[in-house]
């Protein structure tokens, strides 16, 4: 593990301490070089693999070297220099970071900011979401792992794109998110009596997933898509509510939502269909690997409105990322996951 | 002031207690009738004015007694049979619940799954959001103060409408509130630990206070409005942030929102214009009287997205209230409010 | 499993349906009764045992028919009904309430102001605290889980007891509770915006708790003791910091926590031991069944500071009775809680 | 003011914007220079005041001229070199600092691990505690405002020393704060993610206030006094409350906390007496200047527990300052407090 001390880098760790399969071999971090595993984390003082862990200053030959896959935890714009001799060497690379989410380099300029620190190595990673991936996944040699907000609107918009059930064109996404999705920065913003007692919206109208969002819709509708996303930050520590809006595409009556997530996602291990009866609460997916779906139709708007919850670490991370090494090595896709 | 336990009860008492040309002379609570107020809201022990007042269970005709004006913090349902009286006794009354929003004893029952106590009383009372209905709060007799969310709603719409700036048939609401917005009920889904770490959509697709505010959009637009309102339960104690979705509907270089805004709301001492600059945030506003207006083009979508923050116990129910009274009684609107 | 519908109850579940070696058989809520186990917690929707199981309202009789244990997660006053015909019928019972943790009727008359509902059967459960009466939970047919703070508060007194390092005359222990521990109770006090943003000592000077607290310790020391205990409430779901405060009795010099606190706890499964590098923090244990110990000497006042932390739900209650029925059966300590 | 960009410096701004008798003339702040000040504070933004107002860097000398009071809410360490120049240059100053409230050099670097900045000016500002040193601050040039956590302290035990009431070897401190209670320091502890449910001990044993508390509780007493310490993080923006532990001196039956602090501050504008029949709670002290004073006598350990709650950045801050300002400028010692 490369970049083992923010949150989704510690919370995979402990994935990883726990898996039946995986034997975790190292975790750097520039920041806790030298320190002992425990001593940064006290929550794992118990774990006798977590006793033998040190923080290192690795460099990606050492790394790649006696590893099979390397996961790298690092802040956009870092992960390019080690994917590139890591894969060189190759190892296996599973990368968290936001950097190889994207295709192209003109839109992570356009997003990001700045241009893209290994061009070449676009479009070569699979985009980690196995519900729609699976396949592609079990081969990768390189696996980008979705954002959180994309991997909570990515899950139930595909089947209704599929289906052309809804109007391509019209789609609207109000997302909440709790504070981890900010990562452990330290930027005023982020400081406990800043965001307590605090809801605001942000990153609107052109919040940075967005272009992964709307990348991979228009690969799902086979025409390039443009959607509304518009994300809040509220003060929880984990958890990501996702309310869509859709225009239902052809006869309301006709629509049947249970049907098409039923035939979607009725065998998927981490996604639970909550149906119309009941509407979703991170509460009930903080700590799991699931994305619990549930939607309403509203017969005045002839729209159909879909709500996701998931927690932004795990599914949105994390958990996503060992879901596709479950894969990758032909471990059972549940595997140190429930 | 009836019905003075719940968190508006609570906030009005303080307002009032505060205002300078105000004197509170009764409060009353059949859940604490005969106890002094100052043991029932120990924040207004060191109030002198406090220490003298005493829950009661005063029936309408006493209050009327020696009152000018009297608020209702009730609960839907209830307000009607103080309001009859008081009304009938030659009071003025402020209602704080939603029993005179409506103007059609069918809306409310479809809403409110019951019928409506007093529907002779219906369209008798204004309805009480000054920014809009100034002039006729001032004569008024019988006020209907705005829900919370409506009033988040109803201010930045207004303009947009009245412009014909946007598309009447296409506006989608994202809301997102605290707590103290559900009262001080007793219902397991309020306690801390279900609300706390927690968020969550309800009340989907059909909210009560979709009711109020289509009816008041309606008549801003000249012709019955279907919006879609999709509100949100976050752990904050007080705030609400609405988002706004709406199609621009000429040429979208010509859409002047700093225009529209300042014409419309650039006097108005409790509207503050944030711009495209700023995006709202409840911790700017809890506590006090304001709203607070921010807006972002979005040229790809063709959008204009308008976001407010209020307080949902002050600007959403006892500000607006106290608001209400000063226009009323002909004292300086902000009197008590700043 | 008695009285599942409480938030112990509800974790008491979540450990049970993940425990590798049981089968529970049986929910039972009278609030609940009908209702499908994932329908009210839809956090175990996806898990099969638990779609298998729905809530009843058994007799005492029939429960113990085909259960070998059956867990009571009633609230205080109420165990007793079923306890009694429960071990007439043979079962082994663990009470996770404070009904039989108390040996004498007067005491739970003092401190819980109503006649005990079973003394005949004071006395007669072992009281379930592990790393104190391991041997007597193997053997046990009726065990009485400790309460939260007891549990805080009775793991590090012990070594300082039995050593007589401590003048056993002058402890003062201050606690500082999420609110789960004062269980789902509907009461306004727990509403969320009664708790968030609050800090309030409760239960001074003589909690529940501390009947439980002092009974406990005058049975370690051989004499009887009084001690000073103070809770406080804070904001937080789960999790109790406890901090005691103690005169050390013979040299200052010579007294080493570490070696006392090594030597008793050492090997325990469930004990961490920070020393004094580093304090407790209850995010390190919430979800955990581990009690973490930290200490500081005050040469200043010659006292030893020592602090704990612990999940009031699972090692302070769930958790904790889930070790005994590892115990009462034979398995490993640990199985189930790691 | 100096050093606005804090939360006290903030709060103290909001402050002196209502205050009734203070024009506030400039603010200053490095981070922010050249700021308006409703741009870094959106939360004033529709204050006239506080649009003429730009933070600027200005210098001592500069900042002399043309006013008559400085507030300094500097970080410790950094207060000297605005003290220094300024009261020279003939300006009174009020600090909030931490630094002119210890009167030795030695106990300073011992707490605060540097050699004070400017050692001739030790001793000789004026504690700002009114309720203590009242006269003394009407008169000072030069006034060091109390810690947060002191003035929770201070003013539950002057009576009790007073008065001989209590055993002054044995005074145990228990307290509770809020997260503003650190600053707006930019460190990983106060992340929102790491406080939000989080519990912890810090600061044990030899908190910095330790210095200041014990150095005053010497001055009332008369003798050196030594005292146990021991504060925790809890995750609120706002509030103390500190839990008090003494032994009785005499008679347990003669000891009447009612008289003794009834005797002391039935008339403090600030004090609330709350007696032994409420616990105190943040929730009634936050916004507001009040400490709320609760005792309870506990017979069977012969002690008396007194329990405060304030506001730390109003009471513990800078409301006390403005207290202070009043008094040294003859205003009601209430205005813009109330």
């Amino acid at each position: 593990m490369v970049g083992a001390s923010g949150y989704t880098g510690e919370e995979l760790v402990r994935l990883l301490l726990a898996h039946p399969h995986v034997d975790l071999v190292a975790v750097t971090s520039r920041q806790f070089s030298g320190q002992p595993l425990p001593h940064v984390f006290p929550r794992f003082a118990h774990l006798e693999k977590a006793k033998e862990l040190t923080f290192s200053d690795a460099d990606p030959t050492q790394l790649a070297r006696g590893t099979e896959i390397v996961f790298l935890a690092l802040p956009h714009g870092r992960a390019a220099e080690f994917a590139k001799p890591l894969l060189h060497a190759g190892a296996r690379v599973v990368d968290l970071s936001a950097d190889f989410r994207i295709n192209k380099a003109a839109i992570y300029r356009e997003f990001y900011g700045t241009d893209h620190p290994a061009p070449d190595l676009l479009g070569k990673a699979v985009y980690g979401l196995p519900e729609i991936y699976r396949d592609q996944i079990r081969d990768a040699k390189f696996v980008a792992c979705p954002g959180c907000y994309p991997t909570s609107i990515l899950i139930p918009l595909r089947p209704l794109l599929r289906r052309k059930a809804i109007d391509r064109r019209r789609i609207l996404i109000a997302s909440l998110s709790g504070v981890t999705g900010a990562g452990r920065k330290l930027e005023a913003d982020y400081l406990f009596a800043e965001c307590n007692e605090s809801i605001r919206p942000y990153g609107i109208p052109k919040h940075r997933h967005l272009s992964e969002i709307e990348q991979e819709l228009s690969i799902l509708a086979g025409e390039k898509m443009v959607i509304q996303f518009t994300p809040h930050l509220v003060p929880v520590n984990r958890g990501i509510v996702t309310t869509i809006y859709t225009d239902i595409a052809g006869d309301v009556v006709a629509m049947d939502p249970a049907l098409v997530y039923g035939g979607a996602y009725g065998q998927e291990p981490f996604v639970r269909l909550l149906g119309e009866e009941h509407l979703p609460n991170t509460k009930n997916v903080v700590g799991t690997n699931f994305i619990d779906i549930a939607w309403k139709i509203d017969n005045r708007t002839r729209r159909l409105i879909v709500m996701t919850a998931l927690d932004n670490i795990i599914k949105g991370a994390s958990g996503q990322a060992v879901q596709c090494l479950n894969l990758m090595c032909g471990f059972p896709e549940i595997a140190g996951l429930l």
